[in-house]
């Protein structure tokens, strides 16, 4: 297939199996036994992420399902519809396993879920990781923390998840341990890998070859608050990037300040919300911080139909700079999280941060907003 | 009614008649027969805000009431629960009409609103007012603009509001023509006053006397756009200001930086909120500000359930610094106003903002939420 458009080669079907960059030329695999080579003045690299597979014996079996794509999607929902699921494991527990654990009961189907570290979302503080494991298990999804899975067999009924401790019989297997970026073409051609070997970009989104850009979950970013390189492959930073490319090759200067770290999640009821640093990565970034975790509440106290918002709110001792923000609760959480973040990207103090006038009205909130409550409360060990 | 408990003398049912400086002594009116006086080191006035009734032949009508205290809501009941109530006005169309509209349709009374200025909601850009505007008609309250209110007659069976141009009959008339800050004790002492006639403050909430403090709705604040006097009386500002007072008095000195005016209010299902300066306020304090209007969604393309969110965006022309933000939808907009409000304590420019990480996931909006979008907008302006 070759089309072109607006001046615009689309060599679809073609993988691309090399780059050469001292010929400053893509040579591309074969389609139907014809090579080619497409020579470039710039050269964007935007090749994604790829979902981890386990090296797990009995991967390969039908049944077994990974979700990435939009085709990995339709296959799973093709399967789900062709045949009768009553029950299903999840190995993994983050984002995509939380939110695929979701659909699945929606359905119907009994959900299993397993993996072997033994913290449950380990990013998460712990209070706020408990309030987040209560809404799963509270919507029947069965959680095996610290299970290595040992293996998948195939047993001619059905399949069988063999673990550490447990075996659990199911319809199908879902696994989703994560992506890593996709940046084995740019380090065959020798450019500059970082953080969990994702491309590394300067806010420019040049890689260490000046001709070539990456930008999207194969590449890196600089973190607002460590003002160090890190790998969050998340869709608004991807989106940023690809534009800021287009920018820069096209000859308008443009730099990405670098990412909070903000990102939310919605589980069954819940909105799970962070932005910044934990505690944990505070302490691996150099910062001396201390956390506070407090309960709120997302409408006034007079207002009907309340529910509990839970905040953790991290500072740095030494200069009493805010460092990071985490929340979780049935409403207000998803967009509450961008003050804090805005916050960050202005380096704002906690002291500087708990005095912002945030909106108030008895539907939405408490007078003092629970991120202010939380700064508030953070100060008093600042 | 005199108690003692922890050193406070509680004086309740003694007005305050003057304040006399000079003697440092509160000299009070008399509650059956008895004056009092109270010696001061430092004095709070924390007097609040008084509705304006406008002087209008009629007003003093039994069924003719206003909102504002705990007392007046209560009395709105007892009228409401008390009598057959098919109809009413509401003379005003700001914040607590608007609520109060809500809550008598949601009772089933037919509501008339009418008030002299022409435009809805002065302070909201126009467009984002004409969709309040439509929420309001389409729940089944009739507007009218424009028209000057000349007289409430008492008829026998009921009332009649007479405006320039029509005539309404009704059972009961609400009187939600906004309040002004009650600030005459202060005048009287002749302690400064700012803009609306508020007590002027400083950043410590001191008055122009040394020894005296004024907190609440009574009391002006420094704006952190304009960085001159405002008065915009809301609960956050209010709270935050007595809890500073307490500190100043004690030796602990805080200083408030000021209000940016964010602002948010529910109107049947539709989230008005606000933050910084409108175009027109933006002129009035020297800018030369730029404006777009965008409409956005509460959730991503594919998420079903999506609505419409509009966003305003003021930036000003000179120096690209972000000014303001006003936004209007049924979800996703009450703490969405969070995000430009930091924005704005932090003197960032738009393209500063354009580039915040902001949270995305399909159930909660766009991959650039609808505030990005502006911003990217603004910037082609400026």
């Amino acid at each position: 297939m070759f089309r072109e458009k607006q001046g615009i080669n689309l060599l679809t079907g073609h993988p691309v199996n090399r780059i050469d960059r001292n010929a400053k030329v893509v040579n591309g695999a074969t389609l139907e036994g014809q090579p080619f080579e497409a020579a470039y003045d710039k050269l964007l690299i935007a090749t994604g992420a790829t979902p981890i597979l386990p090296a797990l014996p009995g991967i390969e079996h039908p049944g077994v399902m990974v979700l990435k794509t939009l085709a990995d999607g339709r296959r799973i929902k093709e399967y789900l519809s062709s045949r009768s699921i009553k029950n299903a494991v999840i190995i993994g527990m983050g984002y995509i396993a939380l939110e695929m654990c979701e659909a699945l009961r929606t359905l119907g189907i009994e959900v299993t879920m397993a993996k072997p570290n033994p913290r449950f979302l380990p990013w998460l503080e712990e209070k706020l990781a408990e309030v987040v494991k209560d809404e799963i298990t509270t919507n029947g999804a069965r959680l095996h923390l610290g299970q290595g899975i040992t293996e998948i067999v195939n047993n001619g009924d059905g399949l069988q998840v063999v673990c550490e401790d447990l075996t659990v019989e199911t319809d199908m297997v879902l696994v989703a341990t994560g992506v890593s970026p996709s940046s084995e073409i740019a380090a065959t051609a020798g450019i500059d890998l970082g953080p969990n070997n994702a491309i590394a970009v300067d806010r420019q989104l040049r890689t260490s070859d000046p001709n070539v850009f990456a930008a999207g979950d194969c590449a890196d970013a600089y973190h607002v608050v460590t003002d160090q390189k890190t790998w969050i492959p998340l869709a608004l930073r991807a989106n940023r990037a690809g534009w800021a490319v287009a920018d820069n090759v096209c000859g308008r200067k443009v730099e990405l300040p670098g990412v909070a770290g903000t990102a939310v999640f919605k589980v069954f009821d819940l909105q799970v919300a962070r932005t910044g640093l934990s505690r944990e990565e505070a302490i691996a970034a150099g910062f001396d911080p201390a956390e506070v975790v407090i309960k709120s509440r997302s409408r006034a106290h007079a207002h009907p139909g309340a529910t509990p918002i839970h905040v953790s709110m991290v500072g740095d001792i030494k200069t009493g700079r805010l460092l990071g923000v985490q929340m979780v609760g049935k409403e207000g959480v998803a967009h509450r999280i961008n003050a804090p973040a805005v916050a960050l990207h202005a380096v704002m103090t906690v002291e500087q941060f708990s005095q912002t006038d945030l909106s108030y009205a008895p539907p939405f909130g408490p007078t003092w907003d629970p991120c202010l409550t939380a700064a508030n409360q953070l100060l008093k060990k600042l």
